[in-house]
């Protein structure tokens, strides 16, 4: 072999120790989120616009976005959410991004998927305050989803079942791939600064990743909020232990995921808090026994913003009209005209 | 000159002539809409992104798109708004599609343009309930619109003039145009069908024409709702006279646009009536003194139709967030916690 290709060997082998050394993925706990797979895009689009339509509402008003709107982290920034007749809601709306990798839907996991979680607000007397028949009737009333659900099943039939499966499959396309930390994950070391490595190397130190580990960086288990302590609030929600009736889990919430939580502030089940450094004070004292100085609040802090992902990008969709024959919206019945 | 080289030199006339004589626009009382001419595309992506904004309002729930709903027509499909704490607005809201094209804003024109009417419903205690003052200050404590009216502006101060300067840039491009009427006007003459076309006669031969005519089919003109015989409504709104103080423009409203009219139900500044066909017999029986037939309904409904353009395609808009200094959103601010 000659010195010349014995170089151009070593070069391209080196390179290829490089490429691989750079693109190992870490072993961590938390994995890197993944692009959504779509499998049936017909289905997502009309998912979409359901997710969009305000005439799942009694009202016309109030849409699937309104509470978890796509513009501000799939959340509505609000301690709890506006229902029909401006109705306070008695839980901060969780975020719908990266929800498919949820244990369950609801702060209190009372839905097992997102099918089962999209019919509840629906028909909830707080919130779109429709109920489900309702809100099939207008459906069916409007031509261009009869249309759009006899191409994606096959027949033009439009259920309860076909509504939610629509919206849960569009659902599971919102996740935030790409987040800084994620290069940083997949082997990316110029993606995280020094200060950013040292927040989340004391993230897992003072335990924080007990409860915030996965793709999603929580939501998958349930956790009594205030294990060393009682968290002070002025809500009377008592979480998982509505579902279950064991009192072990009253003030037992599903973990929140902690991907884009720069955007989805006020945090916690009662949204009281509003900034990222008093929400992790809180929890280090609360679930871990823990005070950290400022500095350390600081740096887990500027770990936490290296989660926010690519959000999902998409064309706002334009809805079909309603037709004479559709229900008429109800957005003052019980009100005088003002 | 060869026989040949003959034919086909009468063929490249025919041809020509026949390209010439379909593509030649129609002279006639209602103009094509042309696409948007977007000569600063960073203004516009920040218009958008405040036209989306909901905490341009009080509550931090309802924004710009919340009553012009981009989905819908650029209006919400409402006899009249849902504003904070749900309050009734007391007037449909117009489309914002084409709004442009109006010779003055609101139904009772008083807002000069489309940069003045966008400041009225952030501080409209019944719309948006905010102040100026607080919808100024809580944009300067955003760092992704600081820098992005920098970007635009050449410097970052907010103002209400820059704000409302931006959402109106967006909403010039908010026109629809290509709508199959469209297509025929401009010498296309497969676009429309036989009784579309009937119709379209049988509207400027009955005299609707006279006030819906221009590119938008309306919004130049103020025009006494009621001029053969008085519309009876439960509506106390009395129009253009709270603008001019003048007892003869009682009852005086901007003539809508027909654009999109398919969209955007319900119809009149009351929003009481859902269907074209009874919009149209009541306009033609108050406004023009005559009671129209069944057919001549449906004809002149077959051709409204036809105007309705290409929605505006955007990507919706991903918001900057807020911070810790950022003031908070206020919806609940007067009624006991829920």
């Amino acid at each position: 072999m000659k010195s010349s290709s014995k170089m151009i060997t070593f070069l391209l082998a080196a390179t290829l120790f490089n490429a691989f050394a750079s693109a190992a993925p870490r072993q961590e706990p938390i994995q890197p989120i993944e692009a959504a797979k779509v499998e049936n895009p017909a289905k997502v689009e009309l998912g979409k616009k359901l997710f969009f339509d305000p005439r799942l509402s009694r009202s016309g008003f109030i849409s699937c976005n309104s509470c978890h709107n796509l513009s501000t982290g799939g959340s509505d920034n609000l301690p709890s959410s506006i229902g029909h007749n401006w109705q306070q809601g008695p839980i901060n709306s969780p975020t719908v991004l990266n929800s498919s990798m949820n244990l369950a839907q609801f702060w209190d996991g009372r839905a097992a998927d997102l099918q089962e979680q999209a019919g509840g607000p629906i028909a909830n007397p707080g919130e779109m305050a429709s109920t489900h028949d309702l809100a099939i009737e207008i459906l069916r009333s409007i031509p261009g989803y009869v249309n759009e659900f006899g191409a994606v099943y096959g027949n033009s039939k439009i259920d309860l079942e076909r509504v939610t499966d629509a919206i849960a499959a569009f659902e599971e396309t919102l996740v935030t791939p790409n987040s800084r930390f994620d290069q940083w994950l997949k082997g990316d070391n110029s993606a995280l600064t020094k200060a950013e490595l040292k927040g989340y190397e004391l993230f897992k130190n003072v335990g924080c990743v007990a409860c915030h580990n996965g793709p999603a960086v929580g939501g998958n288990s349930f956790q009594k909020m205030g294990m060393v302590a009682p968290y002070e609030t002025d809500s009377e929600v008592e979480g998982r232990s509505a579902v279950t009736g064991r009192d072990a889990d009253r003030f037992s919430f599903k973990v929140p995921t902690l991907r884009n939580v720069e955007l989805t502030y006020p945090y916690f089940h009662d949204g009281a808090i509003w900034s990222l450094e008093q929400a992790t004070d809180i929890m280090a004292r609360l679930q871990l026994g823990r005070t950290l100085t400022k500095a350390e609040i600081d740096s887990i802090v500027a770990f936490l913003k290296t989660l926010t992902g690519e959000q999902p990008q998409f064309k706002l969709p334009i809805l079909p009209p309603s037709t004479p024959a559709t229900p008429r919206p109800q957005p003052f019945e019980n009100k005088p005209a003002g």
